[in-house]
């Protein structure tokens, strides 16, 4: 007598194909404790009326879990429950709360959600008809075949037992020979594996160096504005900080303090004005490390984005003093969803930076180590890189005609290239409350508010990106962004230009 | 004239195939600036004759290098460097250093390097014949070509988009769920989405945790001996610390001083003895947790790997004041190479934990967690568990025979399982010597002291895993083991016995 195939439903979609629906459902059914071991399955044709499926889609999905050890086939009888199955065990009811429930607000610490900013970027930017959203990857450029191919191999028996293992404190050695060799060079960087390290992103890279370089009695000078993650991170460190507001030319040298340990600067391209700063103040910025002894954080996060000229020399390449702590990411010339970026450094700074990850973490994805470096090794991650260039050239060139068709300012023009602009709206439209209305119309935009120092933000600054929108939206999103800016305007009684 | 094929020459293997090595030779040739845009390739029989390979190889990979816009093909007349290849930048030389060079022993402000405990683990334990190592996956056993397939399918086109993207602090649902309505089921958990975090592995939790709940006036518990990976994080914390020296049953709750703010147990098997906490033990540590006031951090490591018996109600399932945080890891159970595992805990705590390691890290690579989501969701996690239960239960039984034959004692025989044994050496044989000494014969085990605190090392005691050795081995490699004892013991003039 078999188990009824009415008993059977199908789960919820999941993105499965109906065979596998078919299979996680049996097995679920095992595991769950509803089939027992020994007990006759449906025919695969029952089954299959049941769920009005193809009686081979019901016959593939048995035969799979046949091999998996839930089922056995018996020649003429039928599929039954393996004696092997997964054991279904019998779970103890969920607990009553006694009355006295812990107290969390005693039990916690310290505290870290605070620190956190309300999220203006929505989870389902792509449902938007005009992103003008940062630091998300465009499927359209992505190299897609390759990246799967390239997963695909560091998936395979070859490297997967290497892979599998717990790498302890160590880097994929591929992986680090391929940025040493054909990455920091592009830089002008030249390192020893003892002075590189492997990090989650460049989040992670900035926090380990906080957390290694500064105390409470130290000081970090950072940009303003600036980006938001270096913020709560320093936030958090309870170290002394200090500001300094970046002009067209980014961070100037003589504005940073005597008394200054650490100074986190984004030279390639300022977040989030995009300023590159100019050779002189390099040359000015490292005088002032050698001389007053402080460590410059050179956060290069997205240098391969120099759309129009060669990329500057790093800080890092300059640097005589070995006073410069150099941080890539992949975030940007990959996907974010990856988490993989990279600190170069002196030797005892990585040692110890290779101590707090292996303390915090262990080490990033072996799997995702790999992958990377056969993508960049098999010569993809220069063509996609060059693709990208290509394609934000043009789209930036749409925006900039499309900006100034209506009369909207870039804030800052002074760069080398970037993947968005800064811009300031008219006096007394609250770039928040712009990005809010710009919904409606399906505009995303990026107010700027989050890149200030808490009481500094002028909220009219905002963030237009061009690395996630197509170009033929581009001219129409742009022209509802200026219809929105010039409803605010009106509304408040202003006058009717957009500039 | 064609760039001559004499110029090129196949990089060292990294294991890829022939016509992979010949994309990237001419790729970085390219690259590097060897290959200028509009010059003319080699032909490919004049390279295949130069490099030694068929002629298609070199064909195949010109046709890959036009894909990816570093060549182009011109009928009749061959390939070319393409003018849209990516494009060499000239270096500057690398920078003389100053005489004035940084002080990196005064720049650093925390040092978490001295923490490091030393690793008796060789990297290369894969080349030892007897290798009675912990915590790493056997290849062997694990279900490779169903993880492969996963794998590939998270990174379909369908998974893609969604998965490359920046998650900032979320989770992927998928997985989530999964844990929720069948892992955490068998450990007799009721959990909500807003009462778990994904984590980097065991570790990553096991140091969120301290972070949130200690501070430098607070007083963590840890059992004696203990998982050296907490006890560097307690030391990093420089929070009070007190040890309690555990017994054949565990952590025994009447040894908790009453100051207690947080408790760190592994009741299913304590590590590294393996001793299983009986069910009188939990519940008067959860009487005294709700009493005094205490969080209970209940490492369940490697509940799968309960060989003879169902796993014992967890911790967390018994909790009726809510003062269990439950921590779960996928590092023994699919691989330690994939740093996955999971924090349970109430709303409070997890939304801390969030916070804290979305600015640490966001989140674990997204791939990685829907590879792992779409092998528990279709079975093949049950699957593999089994297997790898029924294995071990062989390997356990060979090994118990063993042992016995030699006259070598367990420490503590009073468990359900793990994946190891935990031994003591006869009087006067120190288990490090012994390892170092046995490694000459191809035999690797793992000396206990770094499971002690520092001062408390007995010296004597050993873990010997059957996770990695094969259970044919197993005879030969613990008679190597008695004999490597026997001579210690010769040596020091003792008696012969090895008890």
């Amino acid at each position: 007598m078999a188990i009824p195939a009415e008993t059977f439903f199908l789960p919820p979609g999941r993105e499965l194909s109906l065979q596998q629906q078919i299979q996680q459902m049996v097995a679920e059914a095992i595991v769950g404790g509803r089939c027992l071991p020994g007990e006759k399955m449906p025919s695969s044709r029952r089954l299959a009326e049941h769920l009005g499926v193809a009686r081979i889609t019901v016959t593939s999905a048995y035969n799979e879990l046949v091999a998996n050890e839930y089922l056995v086939a018996r020649s003429r009888s039928g599929f039954f429950v393996a004696e092997t199955a997964p054991a279904a065990h019998s779970y103890p009811a969920p607990p009553v709360p006694s009355a006295a429930q812990a107290d969390w607000s005693r039990l916690i610490g310290h505290r870290f959600s605070d620190a956190d900013p309300p999220i203006l970027r929505p989870g389902n930017w792509r449902d938007y008809r005009y992103p003008f959203i940062y630091g998300q990857s465009d499927g359209r450029l992505f190299d897609h075949r390759n990246w799967r191919a390239c997963a695909l191999r560091a998936v395979g028996r070859r490297d997967f037992d290497t892979l599998a293992s717990d790498h302890y404190e160590r880097d994929d050695p591929m992986l680090v020979e391929f940025i040493l060799r054909h990455i920091l060079p592009r830089r002008g960087i030249v390192a020893r594996p003892s002075e590189i390290l492997v990090t989650m992103g460049g989040q992670h890279a900035l926090w380990m160096t906080a957390q290694i370089l500064l105390t409470q009695r130290r000081k970090a000078v950072m940009e303003n504005p600036c980006y938001p993650g270096l913020r709560q991170i320093l936030a958090q460190n309870r170290c002394k900080t200090h500001m300094v507001d970046v002009d067209r030319l980014g961070l100037s040298p003589e504005a940073i303090p005597g008394d200054a340990d650490v100074v986190f600067v984004t030279p390639s391209h300022h977040a989030p004005t995009n300023a590159t700063m100019p050779l002189h103040r390099r040359q000015a910025l490292l005088e002032r490390a050698a001389r007053d002894g402080f460590v410059v954080v050179e956060d290069d996060y997205e240098f391969e984005m120099a759309l129009f000229t060669a990329p500057s020399p790093s800080l890092k390449s300059l640097d005589r003093s070995g006073s410069v702590i150099y941080l890539g990411s992949f975030s940007k010339s990959i996907f974010p969803g990856l988490r993989l970026g990279y600190m170069v450094a002196p030797e005892p700074m990585i040692r110890e930076a290779r101590a707090l990850r292996t303390l915090v973490v262990r080490h990033p994805p072996s799997h995702v180590q790999r992958t990377t470096a056969y993508f960049l090794s098999l010569g993809h991650f220069d063509a996609q890189i060059a693709r990208m260039i290509r394609v934000y050239r043009k789209r930036r060139r749409i925006m900039e005609q499309a900006l100034a068709a209506h009369g909207l300012i870039a804030a800052d023009q002074q760069n080398a290239g970037g993947s968005s602009f800064w811009l300031r709206a008219p006096e007394g439209v609250d770039s928040t409350d712009l990005a809010v209305r710009l919904r409606r119309d399906s505009v995303l935009i990026e107010p700027g508010g989050a890149f200030f120092a808490a009481g500094a933000d002028p909220a009219r600054y905002y963030r237009l990106a061009y690395s996630s929108i197509e170009a033929d939206r581009i001219g129409e999103g742009i022209a509802l962004l200026a219809r929105g800016i010039r409803t605010m305007q009106q509304e408040q009684g202003g006058g009717p230009g957009a500039g």
